[in-house]
């Protein structure tokens, strides 16, 4: 399926380039769908694709030599993987898999490559997109090695509040409670305990729903940083 | 100080520039000197410099807002930091200390970004090098959720093996045990069990220097990642 240029333009990386640049990328881009728990790339594979998501949700996990599998990051609509391994014609780190039904723009690596390198709007858009990328792997190993599980939760589920100074909220959980597990990188047993201890700071959870009755007293004890980057990518607690 | 082309070439990121761009970059560096202990950057604060390690050992650390600290990545010669914040122009995630007396290149930010802009193969060498700092930060949040501390322990130590097909090696820790600590996301009294769990796979440790007697023993215990990236960085744990 061919491309056009207001597709393109939804994706926020995209956002600012020249319709004429934006034609020579969509030459080199298709768009594709996939059902629930199609795999779309293999950690150790070389990259053939930039895959950025339309619709749907895809998982990126890792997989240590034993086969222990940990999420690492949940890519939503706007999203893009694995941005990194076609940048540097490197084998991908992570596998990809769709959670559910999606709709993606796959375009092909080694053009993307050859685009960035004699369009420099193009490179500089994929440096600011890096730049990003990093920056929320960042806040993953400051989260990892400086807060608890609950604590962990408790950034996650503030970062899903739309309204920057409410006092409470209804908050939606973007994925399945094994998903959730996975990103904080936790097991789901520890999942349910970091919930039941949220419940003093008044933090309620029906199924998918989660209510924040008292924002100010769950900020003071999950910490959350007062840092934020600004484009729209796939994961709300990486913003 | 003023700077010239070889020591900018000495430098992995700037390998390959045209001697006329090496020029261009020089024009907006200098050479600095830091004694141990000094605050090179702060977390929060926007980016004046993308700071590059001559000699010398920083840390980067990033803070939660109750003071608890953690070291995210130590930046050794060759290293750079914070390339991300320099690029997106957005306030450090992380804070810079010099664990050693250090010397380093001082590249201005505002000014390295413009040229990033007006000449592509610094916009390409910097893409690429944000897509190995990108890597290097996966690599940490995988293995802070796939392994146990003796395990990331176990495969910090057998990166540092320098003889890939060695089956016995002696290594030396290039910093003390609290930043390993903190580098592997555990306390100090969990890399001293770590360290003594590692003694049933024949690691035996004297101060700094750790003798590795069973090779292939210690990587079917700690399970190291076979894709490593090439670009040399600062921590070898992140290649």
């Amino acid at each position: 399926m061919t491309i056009d240029r207001a597709t393109l333009l939804s994706v926020p990386i995209f956002k600012g380039l020249r319709p004429s640049v934006l034609d020579r990328l969509a030459a080199i881009a298709e768009l594709a769908e996939a059902r629930q728990g199609t795999s779309l790339c293999k950690q150790g594979e070389l990259p053939s694709w930039l895959h950025v998501v339309l619709d749907g949700q895809v998982t990126l996990s890792g997989e240590a030599p034993d086969g222990t599998n940990a999420v690492v990051e949940i890519v939503r609509p706007g999203g893009y993987f694995v941005l990194a391994a076609v940048l540097a014609n490197l084998p991908y780190l992570m596998s990809a898999k769709t959670v559910t039904r999606s709709r993606l723009v796959l375009i092909q690596a080694a053009a993307l490559r050859e685009l960035a390198e004699s369009e420099i709007s193009v490179s500089q858009c994929l440096l600011r997109a890096a730049a990003l990328d990093f920056r929320a792997m960042v806040r993953q190993v400051r989260d990892l090695k400086l807060r608890s599980t609950a604590q962990r939760l408790g950034c996650y589920l503030l970062a899903l509040v739309e309204a920057p100074d409410a006092r409470a909220a209804e908050v939606r959980l973007p994925f399945e409670k094994g998903l959730l597990a996975g990103r904080l990188g936790c097991r789901q047993e520890n999942l349910s305990r970091a919930f039941a201890s949220l419940r003093d700071f008044d933090v309620e959870t029906r199924g998918a729903k989660v209510v924040l009755n008292d924002i100010p007293r769950l900020r003071a004890f999950a910490l959350p940083d007062e840092l934020s980057d600004t484009l729209e990518k796939g994961d709300p607690a990486n913003q």
